[in-house]
């Protein structure tokens, strides 16, 4: 699989890492400030990946969209966050000329706990709920935004829910629309996740472990392996 | 709710207590040796408990076998192990004068974790399983009877599956059809299941932890709860 | 052993319960109201009890302080919480004519890990460090009085910290002396206490675990076993 | 500090990009095969780099013994594995000279996982203890090097232990004397272990979890950061 790579940041170089130890080849990268020395060719358009079998993108809005409105036909694997609308729409257009794969999370994993969440839920309505996020000491954010993501797919299967972030001058009896946010942070911890149902005498905890930030670009190179030799459509992972 | 209990060792012991302090009242008990003394009145037929709305079974098929052959219209919450065909058999024909539950685990939570496994498992297919299980000290089988139930959910899922359950003298890589089986046994720990997906840089595991036996005649009783609303027919946590 | 039991609160109900389930013997109790009914012998004072081996008590300053102004020589292993200071000068009065044990929380556990802790907290000065702590659904005070305890023993050891309970709104790096406390609430859960610390590309966890709140009964009952051989003396877990 | 570095295989390779993202300088390696080209000048013998601070070494005793029995000065981090009598031997003499750290496991928590197991082993003396760990799907060991020296700081504090692997057919209650021990393989995980210790209706684990080899080469640059400020003597990390 040849390869063009929109934005060369943090994690497409993981991508371009990874990819060559699969046996796939980094065709070129595409990028803001094509002064710099990258140790591939630079393009500055999709259209000029003449061979290229897929673009895998980690970049931003303002690298991203104008690129879109050229004229060309190539797989696309997008993870670009921010702006999501805009995107979307755009992405959709193109989908009846080339398949199309977009995910603001490459992970398989996370994107494979929500869907766990969503047979769960509905079948432990009468047990409480909370909610633990873990990640590294230097973190500005709490919660994550997989924990959002975890809470909405909650929220979207239960009558009523109530964040509650903090108990400790509370003095009160939990009500059943609690749900329990636990910010926990630490160390380098990559990202886990954990959901627990508690009811009478029993638990259940689904839990989500990422090692290493491998996790993302991995996840887009299995989307784009698969994408490849998949019809035009917009893809998620709901229907890859 | 008023209820008659089939069998009167440990566990319907508990769910007399249980089912008393949630404001159910225990019409009787039918025992094999009604000469020892017991709490509640004896009855010898299922039809002598005039007034009951539902009766619940926990015991074995010595006792209960007689009982089902018996002239007799009561919602049935039926937990003997043993015999289990010839049980099934006899409770499907009763279904049609009533309802009748069956089940031969009668947690909740062991049940949801089966169906959450089901949602699980195939969205895994890349990922290792392991399976790990922890009883008390006093427990002589090993696996328990829950996991080999979450192994075969595993194995229904899944091309080919391997049990394996000892390490320490293979010196080989792990084949990816192996499922690993550990039994961890210590103190007085009442039930504790795992199941570990392992893929590249990412894990998801998801744990049962029971607190107490109570979680069984709390099964029945909820289960008790359901079924006296519902129409002639034969249940299981599946369909109730 | 013959044991005499001061208070017959829930917690006495199962010292007593385990007690014989061991093979002790409880001589009677001494409790606030006799006029109801109980089923041991009560007695009015702790010199009443002439066959006695030892008392253990689960009761509250005003029944338990009048009794100790009385005459008698008799093992105590005492479980009251509240006018700390006063209960424990009387005791170490009485301890040289006694032996006599104190301890708030009478699980033997929970008393290891503090002990844990102790070694644990100068090993991994490096270490950020996270407590979390969850119980049933209808405790009302956060954070629970052993996770204060685990704080005090951090706070002790090193050398600034700073206790964090909400972090969904600071968007701000973690300092190194924050502690973050989390309280979950949920289901039945009797109490678990789990210390993170949190390095480098590792952490180490320490985690607490009670299924029943027999432990607490228990742990009086191992005092009161190790104390009957000991010499007069005033006695903690860390001592005896 | 400037570090030479003795082998360069994958660790010393983490130990060099490790080492400068702190601040740190290599001044050059010491390889057996110095026809290769690295990027780092190459030197053949300890005393050959005039400028270092210390030598930090992930080799083999092939390499490794011929440049202790040179003449040279400098403060030296061992990590090889194998021969370990001869080379023990060998840095104890030259701990006259200088000051020599040596540890066959460079993870600093995997050193605080066996001191908190030597606290936690005699407070703990009624517990049953299991000890389970899990690494990648291609580790053909089992179980790893270090839960055996886990299993030995037990065995040194307890009468009797008794190591158990398999549980499957042996239809037996567990003895107190059983350390059941569980090796869970999967995925790419870097290495977990953790202790149990069950009780009476408590149980404390103690789990220590890695989630990137880094945490041996940022164990030995720690080692080495420290030893360079000590007296001449033979160092591991119980005397650091």
């Amino acid at each position: 699989m040849k390869i063009i790579l929109i934005g060369y940041g943090a994690m497409n170089q993981r991508v371009a890492r990874l990819a060559e130890e699969k046996g796939h080849e980094v065709e070129g990268v595409i990028v803001r400030d094509s002064s710099k020395t990258y140790p591939y060719p630079t393009f500055e358009r999709i259209s000029d990946a003449k061979d290229a079998d897929v673009a895998i993108d980690f970049s931003n809005p303002e690298l991203l969209l104008p690129l879109l409105d050229d004229e060309f036909k190539l797989p696309l694997v997008i993870a670009t966050t921010g702006e999501k609308e805009e995107i979307v729409e755009k992405l959709k257009e193109l989908s009846s000329k080339m398949p199309v794969f977009f995910s603001a999370n490459m992970s398989y994993g996370v994107h494979a706990l929500t869907k766990i969440l969503e047979a769960a839920v509905p079948l432990l309505q009468d047990f409480d709920i909370e909610l633990t996020e873990a990640h590294h000491n230097k973190k500005v954010d709490a919660p994550s935004g997989t924990l959002v993501k975890l809470y909405d797919v909650i929220e979207s299967l239960r009558d009523k829910t109530t964040p509650v972030y903090d108990r400790h001058e509370t003095n009160a009896k939990r009500t059943q629309d609690e749900i329990g946010i636990h910010s926990v942070r630490g160390g380098t911890i990559v990202g886990q996740h954990d959901v627990l149902f508690a009811g009478t005498d029993e638990t259940i905890e689904i839990t989500h472990r990422a090692q290493s930030k491998d996790i993302f670009a991995n996840g887009s190179i299995g989307a784009a392996e698969k994408l490849i030799h998949k019809s035009n459509d917009f893809y998620t992972f709901d229907n890859l």
